[in-house]
């Protein structure tokens, strides 16, 4: 039996929604605003912000990391390590936390790697076709159509961005994850009894 | 219900195996070594030939280009394009010609990209960890166990360059497969049992 599911995913793949149905249908607990909520709690940093920060990286290194030094100062009164760097420790605590603690779905966050020694894990990448994400994007996160195709490689490249940084390997790159899933093949509940079995074994 | 499975592989992992198993599991028919008796009868070459040039590309690729030149005209009578290249069409011809008659299961040979515009294929990689993969190539394929990881990553390679040559993607990219498997994690059978499930549907 898996105890942890950790689930990377590209945008508009629906592997949020796979991972929601997924814990209600193992009776895990699941963890994607929820954990926002907890590092919020426990950094004293706003929600909003740990939403953007705390999974992507936009922009160059170097700019973010001139603001990060800026705000670093302000928050963390005068600690001078990145608030990102700051808030990638706070959440890996937390994420290696509830891994001991809870049998939990984890969405995004680089979970994989946080809990890549663990072995009662079974890390997950959802993937889609262009068109399957850019019509759920569209339809459920409200995109705008003329541009969504761009929003999308845009919204995956700050994630590749941000794990990069963090862990020094490829996001999306099958070396990572114990099963690799394209949603558009199998269905969004396709995708859950399919890892609803393989959480069971 | 899918026709077709297609499966690329690590070399090491298993995903042979798991492809034999899976065919006799569906009672779909089997190409592996069978493709190559095929290509040889329909082509006239040797069948060590077709083994070691219908996936892999080693070395450089000017230096092929150099040698398959020189080839050329001995086998194919003065026709100049490259023997390799000729190889890849009509191996390409007969995938194509195989999965329109049968259902089987293909391992190897760029059937993925060959066969990707039916959507009648289920496109499976499998990939493991290094340790099993050392293992299973010293244990079953008699490697050395000296230099089995560098041999290991030296066959990807030659597979990986052989992919690249004819398709211009890259093999092992997530984008080209509808499911990707850890065999460390599932097990020979549990993928076979996995994939089984996955082709009825």
């Amino acid at each position: 039996m898996k105890r942890i599911i950790t689930i990377s995913r590209e945008c508009g793949s629906g592997g949020r929604t796979i991972g929601r149905k997924l814990a209600q249908k193992l009776g895990y607990a699941f963890y994607d605003r929820e954990l926002i909520d907890r590092v919020s709690k426990e950094s004293g940093l706003a929600k909003e912000f740990i939403e953007e920060q705390g999974e992507h990286i936009t922009g160059s290194l170097l700019f973010n990391i001139a603001t990060n030094m800026s705000y670093a100062t302000h928050v963390f009164g005068g600690n001078l390590l990145p608030i990102q760097d700051q808030l990638y420790v706070v959440q890996s605590d937390i994420i290696k936390d509830i891994a001991q603690k809870e049998l939990c779905v984890i969405v995004g966050r680089c979970a994989d790697y946080i809990l890549a020694d663990r072995d009662d894990c079974l890390h997950v990448f959802i993937r889609a076709e262009m068109a399957d994400k850019s019509r759920r994007a569209v339809e459920d996160y409200h995109f705008e159509p003329e541009n969504v195709e761009k929003a999308l490689r845009k919204r995956d490249k700050a994630r590749a961005n941000h794990y990069k940084y963090y862990t020094d390997q490829e996001w999306g790159d099958i070396k990572n994850y114990d099963i690799v899933l394209n949603s558009t093949a199998f269905g969004i509940d396709g995708c859950v009894e399919l890892l609803a079995a393989l959480a069971k074994k």
